[in-house]
């Protein structure tokens, strides 16, 4: 017989465990970047926990958020959360095994990464665990480069990026690259002005192939494969200086990063209208932007 | 019979009437600024004609935005449009009149005022006329102090500005003050954050009292209470200076301006999913921004 508890507690285990990874590589970027560019004190990560009720009124979990506000990272959040209850009615009919039975469990893990110097791409990370009469993970990972002229899929970074995610997903065989890529291209899209969101990168979700251990591996693995990548490519640009024309491009980039996470991510309309965590959810949302 | 085409024509008209008085009013305002607190020359309204495509791919009408960027308004625009076609199918049910034929015919004032100083509150208006096998006007005004000092029911400037919106409706046996202002209040509500966008004002949907005369001199008086109010409310504040940690307040406050806009704004999503003209519609987010 399957026991979920032991694999909730390993899903919940490696999404902090991945969060002080996480917030450790970012941290180490804080301090290492070069003087010239970057003034000020490197800064670290600040944690808060934080409890969800559920719409019972029931406590239903909850979480910790981690922000750092510094020099390289204008604003960085690595939330984590662990969170149950029962679906309210109006949800019942939209998720997978919610119909039969309203009871559901779900952990994840959500990085996103507004650098302040244009020249860095920023990231987004999301990976989790539900459970409800069926289980499955779900998550991906993609990159926003904020300059025009970087948001080519033949740029260096976009291809590392890629590079990066592909070998994730080809080491392990409950993966598809192929389909995962056209998914992130498909979801990361801007309808009303017809763009995309960025360079894209890797989306799934309803991941259970009835091999939890394997599928299991494969998100740890998405998880690593940011580790390795991410910090790679903020290396790789952090010396660029920026002018006053980039750093404007950049804000009003940031505004279209505005427009898809309000009018479409899914995540986000569903943090809020599920009692999640308001500041967390709504953490995703860049430090300055314009729309001038 | 009722005369659709001169209604029709009648309530273009006004609408375009209307533009012109409240670009005059706000570019006066941009003229007489003092100079100690505004720089550089007073800017002038900029007008930008658009055609709308419908969703069968058929011409629809379109508009005319105009925007200004100035020294008293950081951002303000004054939208006039006047479209028609074919609901697409998935927008039947939910409008008056469309179930059992799909033509509709709209015609609408929309503006946004985005004042530079935290002091100058911003404020949005809008009226419109719509003809499907039904038609009615709809519209309202409502007022968004910067700071969290200002943004009491009892502020001198919220005192006013429902003084004149009262006064309108008082004007008018068709429109009724109360039912105005409450669904101003349910309607202008960030649920995420159970807080309102502003001070409110009045909002008012499907007004067809059978009498279109009196109807439509309400919806006039509307729109020439706003043009006597909020340029008073302008020249109240404008000598006000600001410091450092006012234009952050303000900034932080736009930001749940944008968040209502994209997240519960009917206009905003009914717009971008007809085939509006996206760079009207979006026009109403705020130039600057901070999510700190």
């Amino acid at each position: 017989m399957v026991d979920l508890t032991e694999r909730k507690a390993k899903a919940s285990a490696w999404f902090s465990e991945l969060r002080d990874r996480i917030c450790a590589a970012l941290e180490a970027l804080e301090y290492e970047a070069p003087k010239t560019l970057y003034w000020g004190a490197p800064a670290r990560f600040e944690r808060k926990a934080w409890e969800r009720k559920d719409h019972t009124g029931a406590p239903g979990g909850g979480g910790e958020m981690a922000m750092l506000r510094g020099r390289v990272f204008e604003k960085a959040g690595v939330h984590v959360s662990t969170v149950h209850g029962e679906f309210a009615p109006e949800f019942r009919a939209q998720i997978p095994g919610a119909e039969s039975d309203p009871n559901f469990w779900a952990a994840g893990l959500s990085a996103i990464v507004h650098p302040r110097n244009p020249h860095v791409p920023a990231v987004h990370l999301n990976t989790r665990y539900v459970v409800t009469a069926k289980s499955w993970f779900g998550g991906g990972s993609d990159l926003t480069p904020l300059l025009d002229k970087r948001r080519e899929a033949s740029d260096r970074d976009a291809t590392a990026f890629h590079a990066a995610m592909k070998t994730a997903c080809d080491r392990h065989a409950v993966a598809s690259y192929e389909k995962y890529k056209a998914w992130c291209d498909e979801y990361f899209f801007l309808k009303h002005r017809n763009e995309p969101r960025g360079v894209g990168g890797i989306f799934f979700d309803y991941l259970d192939s009835s091999d939890w251990d394997a599928d299991f591996a494969f998100v740890r693995e998405v998880g690593t494969a940011f580790l390795e990548i991410y910090p790679t490519l903020v290396w790789r640009n952090i010396a660029t200086p920026w002018s006053k024309e980039e750093r404007e491009e950049q804000l009003v980039r940031r505004g279209r990063y505005v427009e898809f996470n309000l009018l479409y991510d899914r995540g986000t309309a569903f943090g809020l209208k599920t009692g999640g965590n308001v500041d967390s959810i709504l953490s995703s949302l860049p430090p300055e932007v314009k729309w001038p």
